[in-house]
């Protein structure tokens, strides 16, 4: 339980960035980067709760985790100036990576505890993972992106959560299933990215 | 209960399609595909159980049909190449107006057995109908095609909802007001169609 | 409790009107006009008992709001063209700033009553007081108004839900905490908007 946590959270950090990042570029004001960063980093989680039926929403129940997206929102701007000179595409692809695969993993424990049928957990772990950053554009009034570069990501996160229902069917531990998909996940879009996969359309 | 789901089953793949077409025009990948198709055939009735809190969802409680459309969403592309040279506009109409009426009777009888008041019922019958292509729609990018085009589709569902609703108030059979609501708004869109019947705006 | 429903009743009306706004400039049809102002006016709301699990809705509890807007929006057409020559721009500033006020503060204290933690019921406040709009502008596929014009209004709600809450801290009444908390978010937007002030981006 407290693993799955320490998962989350992690990935609510990357995610919040990500919206950072997009909110910036359509310019919007501070409302719009805190709300947009929100979105980026509870998005998938709160859909799949909403779908689930589960209650409290993972944002309310750890509030600390909103107010902490609240200040960096506050100092999003010039944070961001700074770390444009810092960070590397190269770092956001690898932190985005990590987020991805961890959020997926948490989506799809999540919803096997809620009883629901395998594949629609397996779907439920890919949800988890891709509409943070789904609701974030279509908020920031974009076709998702996730939707359209042919890029390998929800299938990376599709496919790990497959490895994770596989672990468990066979009676492999949940901790080590946990993470070793999420890396899993993580490495595989790595991995796909560096060499620039495309899956054919 | 067993006439609804027939029902549904039916609207499902109709909505699919719909999603298929919309979402190769945006030029969208696999996964792009397959969650556009799914949100379009599920997103009116998993918003309307939303709206009503019913669980489990329509898809999760069949997980089957998720099963069917991402099989369908791996061979969409090379379907669509074939069945372009085979299906008409007028077939996509056709199909289109039957999922139009077997969805929103089935909404509105869902809200009913649900104690929705009256007006509320009828409207979550229009929303089962439309909101899967109001969804997809904004999904890729678009004002709802239901909310700009003038043409009376929303208001077909609407119209037949309130027949299912009077039919229920003068005890006439359950089964015979699904069937002849159902009936009557694919008839009334196509009829609208074929005359190019235009609402004021 | 009859106060709080007194609340949403007016910037209901206040919410619809800019759904009828939007939607004619973006020249769509009857559906179109109804169904933007029902989400403009019930959006913020409906999102905030989703998240927070409330049924029944506020809207599905109130048919008669619901059938309001749509008497409404029948006659939207005619009566915007009307309206045009009588109501300035001034007139719909000032009404959509007391529904800022109203909606707010009874999402405030909804969340209270759910027994949110203080930041989220104040973040519940907000939502039920801006996300009207914002459900609005994304269905007319525009990025948000409120997040990108740089003006304090969602700042405005989200210090007056700080007020409600201070004053529920300091034991102070709840009815006079409500009243005098929406009006400090009217008029704080009324007096931003009076000065024109910016918030930096």
């Amino acid at each position: 339980m407290r693993l799955v946590t320490v998962i989350e959270i992690t990935a609510v950090l990357v995610g919040a960035f990500s919206g950072f990042i997009e909110a910036r570029r359509k310019r919007m004001d501070l409302v719009g980067v805190f709300t947009v960063a929100f979105i980026a980093a509870f998005g998938g989680g709160t859909l799949r709760d909403i779908l689930l039926d589960r209650r409290p929403l993972f944002w309310v129940q750890h509030q600390e985790y909103a107010i902490l997206i609240f200040v960096l929102a506050l100092v999003a701007s010039p944070l961001m100036k700074t770390l444009r000179h810092i960070v590397s595409e190269r770092l956001i692809v690898i932190a985005d990576a990590l987020g991805l695969g961890l959020f997926s993993v948490a989506g799809v424990s999540s919803a096997l505890e809620a009883h629901m049928p395998i594949f629609i957990a397996s779907m439920m772990g890919v949800i988890t993972g891709i509409f943070g950053g789904v609701l974030r554009d279509i908020v920031c009034n974009e076709v998702p992106m996730v939707f359209r570069d042919g890029k390998p990501y929800a299938i990376c996160a599709f496919l790990g959560c497959w490895l994770f229902l596989l672990m468990g069917m066979y009676g492999i531990p949940r901790e080590f299933a946990l993470w070793s998909s999420a890396f899993f996940i993580s490495g595989l879009r790595l991995l796909t990215w560096r060499f620039n996969v495309q899956v054919g359309r």
